[in-house]
């Protein structure tokens, strides 16, 4: 299977380069060994969850001890901080909330670098600043480990149900080890290029997400100004060229569609801001990169308005 | 045949109203009588071209003699001005490049309502503002006629193989005549409500196809930027939320697609003068209607900003 | 004083042209004949009060019987409709909302020009569109009279005070004329060119000031949130490039000046709702002239915003 | 003269807290000893010129070694890097492009802080994010040293005069201290809080002028359309609501003003590409601090669009 995946991989175009593999001789992929697992809330809960459904043994920790009890009754091992957990996996997965956050989890005081084995597997589901992400590998390589940027589309249904889009930045001759594991918790796993090529992935999609959405809200509210039936403007953008995600999957209008949030007074789904916070991700690197991104700007604009005018709770449409 | 279109109008759940149909008893539906054209342009010929291909003797006219000569080679009767084309034919189609030139063809010296016959069908497939459609129907009106807003969606390429779609607004119960003329030119027309409703189709798809050519445009930009290959980025985009048809269907970016303009210096197309021109009519129905549009307005002053720098006569992508 | 007046003119380097003054001949400028008004609101009913204080005979109309009261009290003659007031007086000034109510006091059934006498001076001080401006000028001149555009700059209080600024379109040789009645109500009278770019000058302000104060308004917010006392900031901003009318004059943030509607929960002042339609005149001239307004653009969407968020009545700060 | 000037900062309506005084006991305020300087640009040559002016013993450095001569001429010693610097001054001036430069020259392996002597006072000009600011002041603290950041207003003209304005930000008693210094440079010296707040204020300046330079532009661009002359327009706008820097100091149409960049082709004065950075420090702080800046972030986006159509090195205006 690693063949056709690795096959599969080729088709992106980018070729092998020679590396040294002694670096993960002593990680042992061909058994189920412990998988180590820190930020046990909404999403990193149920993904750690799918881990132990695919008979691997869990250890993990989260700042907040409660969120750790459902796990244990599962058969999770919990200790009590990132560098316990490097001290008896190899492979560990983290999933936590911004930037600052995966900073200390990984060169805080009690972070993972400080007890990481030689070899071992860090991937970071997390959705951060790609600058982040690349700090984070050369401060892994200088300790003989290997990271991998890995965000995630899908919420926490599709976290719970295993069928997340992993987006994985990093060393390619990784990927395959990364694979293992994340199939467990996601139905696709693209390998994206080097480190922080997943968060740039994750970023560009919800940026262009954010676009089609406002716009779509926008072009929907005109045409029913203008006289226009919204189910049938729905229909008519779908079978032309405004046709977007936003429009026929995730349609912002109340009674277009059944059973997205748009239909349920804007509850679940994804919050307000958290968009908010992906788009100042792009916005972050646009700038860093000096690239202009006028709409994605706006878009940025707009989710922080209404965050500051108390929607920031709900969905994003 | 005209019992099933009926039948598949009503599905956009509209019903029908008692109406005086002693109104269009002099216009002859059944045999392919004598079709007015007006407006032989880029768009207008090729569409003339397909009545006459399927039958349809074609009487025309435009203020170019010049674009005259193909169609009046192919047997179409070419006269001096709309008022002559109304003076013998009772079914009519304009196409025309703006409001002005709607009003003058229309209501002018020599234009079609001075000598328009009672019952005669009146359908401009020009994109105008949904305004000046509803002036034109209250003039047509006065003089016994019935006016139809039917503008297109797809460029020359549609319009010479017959692909056009047609948004129509309109009195319904004169749809299935309208759809007689229409499915000539084009393969889908799509009832739409009341008239001014077809223009607002159109602006509406339109605004929202700009927004997703510009959003699609930065984000791949950034992406790039941030060292993803771009046909990997429309790939991923492609499989998530940020899938639109400016991603999946005419890329922007060179070599990410074939047999689009950004694969070809971006000739030919939709050009960036033409959208600048739409989305300032969904500007200024969205001021009428006081909606605001705030991604839609950007979008038409960067159109604006690129016309102002040169690139009017490029594809919009 | 006309001298004086004219000379001052020149200073704006415009020529004289040779105009047939028989046009003008029969309206007497050297007694205080009798002068129309039409359009007695907020701004109306003021600006005709100062009229009457400076020795005017007025007679005036409105569509709102009971807002003629007062000024009928004060000694104005009211009549029933704009072609009585033309029948009378041959300077006549008008203060509507919109450019319908414009189009309907000039051309309608009941209009001025039913019934203007030649020579006759007709001063518009309505904010509309400069192309209808241009319209009612060819429209008065078709009966031998003259028409001016004169839109105010200044609120309910400078009307009141007759502090208001005019802005004033139409031909040069006229203002002379115009500025007698329009100096009663105002400080300055300033003569702008053609007709219409009166209108255009108030426009272009109104976009700039909403800029200007928009930009004010993030600008404040931002360096509070960034820990920098309101007042310091205002004081830096003030004495550095970032000053504005909108920064020294009439600063949004409650507290930085007294006097002002920020300090009064933004009663009072100039409308949100009457900000958004300026802006809206501003984009539709801008969209007619091909003009890239892009921070107007998104300032006029901003006001939209707001509007459609219940604010319409507050202060534009 | 301390008295004065700190009554002057009295009016700020700050209070004195108490503090321990004995970090600066070793530091000699009243006579003429040594000040270091590091970064000799543009800006920084003229400001340490005018140090030696004022009779300051001026030690320097700068990786470019000829950006040194000719302070160096002048009677500056010259040494390799900061630490040397701080190693003999125990009052430092950094003037450097951007954030990473500041890191480098005050954190870094031959950087202030390997060699600074207890209770120095650092003053930094540069324009650079709050939060580096405050990260240096950290640093600083721990190694006994005061920091302060004092960013400037006004160009390579106002450096060479003397008569730049400086935007403080510190502890407040030591703010005397700086300004002993800072005089000596510029013609203002404003307090505006804890460290961090001169950045922010030039930042929130920076940012209203973007807008205001943006929207005069896009203004009067307008306003010629519609058939205004430019000069009047100018003056109407600075005599009414419109008026900022922009419109009435730094005219950016040709011909409106004599002696600003507009009239020089758009050469020298402050580039498009420096106004781009200091938009993206208005940007991130914005994305930081969660507070919507939507015509900011949009002026951001036109300067970018401006720097990637290659008009980088143009004026702003």
């Amino acid at each position: 299977m690693a063949a056709v995946l690795r096959g599969s991989r080729n088709l992106w175009g980018r070729s092998l380069k020679h590396v040294d593999f002694t670096l993960v001789s002593s990680r042992s992929m061909a058994s189920k060994t412990q998988v180590g697992f820190i930020g046990l809330g909404n999403m990193g809960k149920p993904m750690a969850k799918n881990l132990l459904k695919h008979g691997y043994p869990v250890i993990a920790t989260d700042v907040f001890p409660e969120s750790c009890k459902e796990l244990q009754e599962l058969g999770a091992q919990i200790v009590d901080n990132p560098a316990e957990v490097a001290d008896q996996a190899d492979r560990i997965v983290t999933m936590l909330p911004s930037s600052p956050n995966v900073i200390e989890v990984y060169t805080g005081p009690n972070g993972i670098l400080k007890k990481v084995k030689k070899g071992s597997l860090l991937i970071d589901s997390s959705t951060i600043d790609p600058a982040v992400s690349k700090e984070m590998a050369v401060a892994a390589e200088k300790m003989g480990a290997v990271f991998m940027d890995a965000p995630v589309s899908g919420g926490v249904g599709a976290a719970s149900s295993g069928k997340l889009t992993f987006m994985v930045g990093g060393v390619e001759e990784e990927f395959t080890a990364a694979q293992e594991l994340l199939t467990c918790m996601g139905a696709n796993v693209v390998y994206c290029g080097a480190v922080g090529t997943g968060q740039a992935a994750k970023i560009c999609n919800n940026m262009l997400l954010a676009i089609g959405m406002i716009g779509t809200s926008e072009t929907m509210n005109l045409g029913i100004r203008l006289g226009l039936d919204p189910k049938l403007l729905a229909k008519i953008l779908n079978m032309s060229s405004g046709r977007c995600w936003s429009s026929d999957t995730y349609n912002p209008v109340p009674g277009v569609m059944e059973g997205v949030p748009s239909g349920n007074h804007y509850q679940g789904g994804f919050g307000t801001q958290l968009m908010a916070k992906d788009l100042g991700l792009a916005q972050t690197t646009a700038t860093n990169t000096k690239t202009p991104v006028p709409l994605g700007s706006l878009a940025h604009q707009i989710y922080r308005m209404m965050c500051a005018r108390g929607y920031a709770g709900k969905d994003f449409s």
